[in-house]
């Protein structure tokens, strides 16, 4: 790049714009020139995100007025409300990453079925590619419009894509058990997260139909060639604010497999993968991934146990939903669209303790 | 009874055996003798037991001078300790109930695959009934000898139970997801307790070959004739101190179910149990179980959810594991033995919020 | 009493009613008669209280339709509201318990001060007494009206009430600096307590010019007198549901006071009040106070320290703020108010650990 | 600097060293030569710190064989030890920032009041400077050696130095009530950090006599050419695991303050000092500092209000107790000690919501 690369987020206001927010203004290569808000229109962007105090001056501006000479454009509007938008950027010139799930999916048949209703714009489906780095990283470094991956899928597809791609497990028996922070459900609280509600408790989410299901079998089943695979996912809300970990639980097809086996299965899959870390311990508190390890980060940490006792896999996986679930893993795409390596404004540590 | 059912506690230092007396203390139809703790004799039992305060003025004794002139005495020893311990009291006649593992499974042979070495009595088994009433009711009225619940399995059992017994589901396919507090891993802490390492975690705990898969298989098969059913269980330790929270994830061997079938299964099988409470209501925040709601009762909330996309049954329970998963249940127990409702000295509701 | 006490609740829909209606349902001398709610009106107090499952069966009525054919009428309508319902009762002979803040200070001059404007009744203040058994026991006895405290003065008077009244302390310069639980917020939430924002958060809320300042003002003062008496209060909301930790700094105005004339003072001010437990141990975890070990009980547990580089005293105190913060206190008075001991149906223990 | 700083750590393993190594990792100036742990050595640092996995390969070396050959040495041992190691180390040209209270109190008869034992080199006391840039900037930037401050005490001295320098406040009787997180207590575990004993409580620690009591003083009280300055400290540890919120309440020695002369008076103070934020808003849930805003970070929150009711101020401050109130703080001092901005590697936001 000659210059920074200008910026401009539509729907800055809520969680993932805000994380967005933050890691752009982080990102060495990268100039914010404008963020939207329709309902904080005219106020400081840290008087919604206070964490950015002293960081940057930005207000607000409603979406018809951002500065659209820009590099790349972000949406973060809620689903149903990118298709809308985006028409009238496509023929700007600037790259495109949306964060709704409005361009996940490439058949416009499964709208219906997990959204509720058909896609508006079907045609426009294929200008999108599905921006999961580790799957499709050279697809997104030619890309012009990027559709970012869902949280929740995210944890998923990551765990359980190598051992698909291997033809390893039963593909109609996946059961994917999420656990999830209360973050995940946006700025905007309801009764089911008035805090006296919602601390402290396990309640299933969803504990079927999730809408997640479609993009995580849509990725799955495009790593065998397109052979259909039957995702089973419960995500359940516990007392976590940020922070996904999912249990894949499947079942073998193959006998005999050793840990070793596991390990080269992953390795390999993930070996161009850099936030991607392996995590598999002997000894000591911190064995499999835990989400408070990747907190405020763009890793997704990955871990495994064969079953003795039944032909079982456990993966587990754990990811910061807003970063790697969300802002970090557009940013992520986004300097693979940019030519930048991409680690780039996103190669750093969690906390410990936290 | 004429008068007061007379009762000690072996090992009463620990969260079981503090929760134990917690609910003995208020029981309108038990006088609790002595407590026994080694390291903690000679003290009031409300150093170790703080919430007991203005309660009882009980002190530990050493086990060696407990009261054992009464009629029910309760092991709240360690796995292996009760079955050393419990030699000295089996001619005495009076009627013991025991919280460990110890005597909990049937078949000698299972000893060591899930408890690392042989059973050192194995004669003695046939003697104790499994104490869970829902599935043993009238065998527990008889007993003299009841082994009480490990707490995980009695969250998935009492989940599994009326499908199992239905021939409803797959049993080589069951997978058990459960997510647990802290407070089921004893009072002892560890570096893994440590609160900065605990606190807001999701850590798998043993994701495969957990002790209490044994039970849990034998408890199910028992209801099918002895065949066998495959559970795959993995407990999560999550931000709780109180509480089970188990997702059961079934694939379904029959087609076309609807959830009155379901609502038929589950309310037939529970019809006498005044401690199972379905839950799963259309609409409101409590939609399933949490174990807040549970939380100090012993109560086991059971609610469940059909797949629309796949032939998946969804059944959730929430117990407190220190009640209806140790303590509450072992009363209980206790409670049939000496002929009484078994709700005495049980029956009240939980909090909220929370 | 010759047949139970009939009672019913005005505004039960709440956290302080249904945490009232739960105590009600388990006091063995109470018969619940109506539960009103404008907003729930006709469904079952389980969908809003669902701790109560298979406990009730009541379902919500009007307020204009509540059985008012009762002894006592329990009033857990907002602050404002109760002066404006109470009206209709008072020629109904009933007694009746107003756990809103309406008719807890005596001086109507301070309704405009706390609160913001002027009472509407000022000549109806002189019949209620204010609801602390532990100040006012014997004219809660005659009391045919009873305004109960708020939740944070009876954490802060019960610290406070035995070294003001033993002359002990500096009465211009006492700080308290309470922490509390989402729960004391009622159950409507807000964007503040979206559980994103409000969870894990330390959140000064009304650092200054708290309102509950003018009932602890008043009753302090009550106890020398009249004579003034400032306290400085400042509540911060902390990650925590239910509970207040109060910390009580004072200064002190003699010199020399020993652990063993605080241990005299507290003791013989509290001589004849149950639910008083002073808790100041020498060593062990559980020193002082914490609302993790009252929680659900009527209990208010109290500790000291007299600091040896300053002539401060640090008074504790932990009460449930909707228990003995609100229901629980309620009842005691009830009980008082028809001849019972003030423990019934409230003396059971909480949680260890919890 | 020629090239970049080198850097060794003594005593790596516990959560001050982690944290500080966290950030001298991400520092651009910084090149960590090595770190030590007895009990650790020869293992990677990230058995220990999983959060820094695929962010270093170093492992804990003894130390003894730690690189010295250093421009820079942090001691992150226990009090009492960096006292006997710095010894060696102080002919070797080295700077030194020392993170434990050794060498803090400029008073060596101050050691037996507040750590129970005469300081063993007092002669040594005056060769450190107390590494709180905010007050001593200038003798940082010349200083061979600093001891860097307590957390409790950074968040109280900040909270406090511009009202006491400027003489607004009664020094007899500031009282400070300090919220604390379970980090602050170290990475070695006992009885009272017990997952289940510890989450959800608010329990006070050291509510008299906290040691950290002697450096606020000497600090407070070197503003005001040395006059007494009485501080009462009072922590209380909550549920949290990093962070420090302190509400100082101040008795005003001067009548009619308004806000706008306190604003003043701490931008003054505080205007060549980045890392302090001053947060008073007048709407909206983020009025006050909150820990969870400044978790990660270096920056000191703080925040007031005047209390119309009475003389008194009220101040609030918010850090990362092992950001700012140690590893970050420490790292703030290097950079002046080296002449850098003292912002760098510092300079990055916190996370909302979290």
């Amino acid at each position: 790049m000659a210059g920074k690369i200008r910026a401009s987020i539509i729907g800055g206001s809520g969680y993932t714009g805000g994380e967005l927010l933050r890691l752009l203004l982080m990102h060495p290569q990268v100039e914010v020139r404008s963020v939207s808000s329709e309902k904080s229109k005219g106020t400081p962007v840290t008087k919604v995100h206070p964490n950015l105090r002293s960081m940057t001056s930005l207000e607000f501006v409603e979406a018809a007025k951002i500065d659209s000479d820009v590099d790349v454009l972000f949406l973060c509007t809620p689903h149903g409300a990118s298709v809308k938008l985006v028409e009238q950027y496509l023929q700007r010139g600037m790259k495109i990453v949306d964060l709704s799930a409005d361009f996940r999916l490439h058949n416009s048949a499964e709208y219906p079925v997990w959204y509720g209703h058909p896609h508006p714009r079907p045609e426009l489906l294929s200008k999108f590619v599905y921006g999961m780095p580790e799957l499709h990283r050279e697809e997104i470094r030619k890309a012009q419009y990027v559709a970012s991956p869902g949280c929740l899928a995210t944890s998923a597809i990551l765990a359980l894509a190598p051992v698909v791609a291997a033809g390893l497990v039963d593909t109609e028996h996946i059961v994917v058990d999420s656990k999830i922070g209360s973050s995940a459900g946006g700025a905007s609280g309801d009764a089911s997260t008035h805090h006296p509600e919602r601390a402290g408790t396990v309640r299933a989410y969803k504990p079927t139909g999730h809408r997640h299901t479609g993009e995580i079998e849509q990725e799955l089943s495009g790593l065998i060639g397109g052979r259909r695979v039957v995702v089973s996912l419960s995500p359940h809300a516990i007392e976590l604010v940020r922070g996904i970990f999912s249990t894949a639980h499947c079942f073998l097809v193959k006998s005999g497999l050793k840990d070793v086996d596991m390990w080269k299965t992953y390795r390999s899959f993930y070996k161009d993968s850099p936030f991607i870390r392996l995590v598999k311990e002997k000894e000591g508190i911190h064995r499999y991934p835990e989400p408070k390890l990747v907190m405020g980060t763009n890793f997704c940490d990955i871990g495994f146990e064969l079953d003795a006792h039944a032909p079982r896999l456990v993966v587990m996986s754990a990811i910061d939903n807003l970063v790697k679930g969300s802002g970090g893993q557009a940013i992520q795409s986004m300097n693979l669209m940019f030519g930048l390596d991409e680690k780039t404004g996103l190669w750093f540590p969690g906390m410990h303790p936290v």
